[in-house]
């Protein structure tokens, strides 16, 4: 069967003012169809991923951008819809019904995924900070882990976006900075904690045939791993330590991707609080169960070099495709100052409500 | 490349009362389940066609249905959401990242898609009947079709969902009932006009190889046509004789399925004004462009067995799934009172907003 490429992104400045959904979505479409018009004539499908109430969004945004294609659709899978988009997409191109699709994720801070009020399971807990803060507590009291080693995450990552023009916070911050911003959970820190903004991002994706007509450097979608563990926090598991559905997630995207953890030179993961990190390492097999602690000290590959969520901000629809948008960048050599040199293989895990649900694709050249 | 089949249905009763969407979404599917077990161990996939703002919807319902899906997704695309949620569950299952898909369609009255406020090219008229009074003052001038033709395409679903237990009108009413009913815009009289209601419809969705494990009779999506003409009324055409995004899709599903409109036994189309089921033959090529009011008379084919959305109801996420699952039901032989004798190959088409995106999707035995 043949390939799916990646062959286009953009993304949009992350911001914290609202904007008309629709309008911000195409942002970084405008800016890939002015850089290269030529998509314009192929693109048959528009996929756009949004938490937002944006009805017929993607038929809309079709019409802005005077596009015609076969296939327009919403995605919505939480803080996860970016990379189902991807999923889609890919699927459309693999069944031949489409050739080349415009992936578009986009949110603005009226979302109201913020706040799962949905989730009974969780009394008066309803914001994510709530988990997150069980997650830490398990692991620390586990495995041992430090506060100051949830914090280096967040420092890193915050210190990351400073290179990222797109990301919402730009400024570096220190260890410190970390430790002493306000207490929102025990133990999450303020400067932990991922922030809901407005965003966009985009990214064309292609059949094989046809990505030898834009690039000579096709990025390639190789492995794609998802699971659906529950949607509660309730029935997530017994057993805290652990994002399940990143696990099964990641097992059947190497797997199909003939890839190990010691291939990936590059991974976008999803730090929507600094404990979260944590986990990701040990769950995508970054590392040993119980480590991710001494790993977020002594971390071997690249790691959110966009800034993650927790630079970059979260417009939660957005995500997965800015996350993916990153890697085919550093694959692709387009990663201006954040380059890293020798980029062939790269890992996107995102993830919504607690993980209770995962994706994760794994990119390649 | 192997084949996609459909194996299994149910549709709930449609209704003017509004419910929990979610509580709504998973009556078919309990029903499905109970009747055939066997597909929950199957079931790895789980898309969501709804226009509410049901955020991560899908992987709530996995969770109330006990399934833990590899891949969760809601699917919108106004009223041509169902037909799309087929389409991504066919990729899905072509891509080989799924087996077997539980699509479900679901809405309640508390939709904002009935009312499409987002489209200021038209002016005050937001409400969809305005659009169809313009095409149908369009074919009475150009075509000399009469209201009487329009009358009677109400008379004959309406007539038709009495046989149809889901359908939210079960009351036969005749031409005259048609005609005499109150005008809400001129020509477009009261029991022309779809009723937006509750309701919800599933299938589930598996590739060649399941398909033999499940059913001696398997029904095969043997056609996809897809196409987004625009979204707002003011881009659409300049010639409000034609759905042109039902004619591209219907082009593309006859090409692709290698049937012609001469091989259709059943149809369900997407009746939302009796004007849109007499341009919609013209369209699907069932009878030539001007002589719908004509074929309305001496209609060859079974059309709208289940009623239409004229009536059954249209719940707008559900529509395209409840088609969907009328002509499965008619081919595989389980159209109970509605069962037509000899029915092997069908067509049901699905479109939204003044026909500015269409579905049309062909089945076969």
């Amino acid at each position: 069967m043949s390939k799916v490429a990646i062959v286009g992104s953009n993304t949009s400045k992350f911001r914290k003012e609202t904007s008309s959904l629709l309008e911000v979505s195409c942002e970084p479409c405008i800016e890939i169809l002015r850089e290269n018009p030529i998509f314009k004539k192929y693109i048959d499908g528009i996929i756009l991923s949004t938490t937002s109430n944006a009805q017929y969004g993607a038929a809309i945004i079709s019409e802005y951008l005077d596009i015609k294609p076969k296939i327009s659709q919403g995605v919505d899978n939480l803080c996860n819809s970016g990379t189902n988009a991807i999923i889609t997409g890919y699927s459309l191109i693999k069944s031949g019904l489409c050739n080349t699709i415009l992936v578009i994720g986009a949110d603005d801070t009226s979302t109201s995924g913020s706040k799962l009020e949905w989730d009974l399971s969780r009394g008066n807990f309803a914001f994510p900070v709530h988990w997150a803060a069980l997650f830490a507590k398990k692991h620390i009291r586990q495995y041992g882990t430090t506060e100051e080693q949830m914090a280096l995450i967040a420092s890193r990552n915050r210190s990351n976006a400073v290179k990222n023009p797109s990301a919402l916070f730009r400024k570096k911050i220190s260890l410190n900075n970390v430790m002493e911003s306000k207490m929102i959970v025990q133990p999450i820190k303020l400067l932990e904690c991922s922030y809901v903004c407005t965003g966009a991002s985009a990214l064309i994706i292609t059949s094989e045939e046809n990505a030898k007509k834009f690039t000579d450097l096709p990025v390639w979608i190789s492995g794609i791993g998802s699971f659906t563990s529950t949607a509660s926090f309730g029935n997530l598991s017994n057993n805290l330590s652990s994002i399940v559905s990143t696990q099964l997630a990641a097992k059947m995207a190497y797997k199909n991707s003939r890839f190990t953890p010691k291939d990936i030179d590059v991974v976008e993961l999803h730090d929507a609080f600094s404990i979260m990190e944590l986990l990701a390492y040990e769950d995508l097999e970054l590392t040993t169960k119980g480590n991710g602690g001494e790993y977020a000290e002594h971390t071997e590959k690249l790691i959110n070099p966009r800034g993650g969520l927790l630079g970059s901000g979260h417009p939660l629809g957005a995500t997965g495709v800015a996350q993916t948008a990153e890697v085919f960048n550093q694959i692709a050599g387009k990663g201006g100052r954040r380059q890293v040199k020798s980029c062939n293989i790269g890992l996107v895990h995102n993830m919504a409500a607690a993980g209770s649900s995962s994706t994760v694709l794994i990119l390649s050249r």
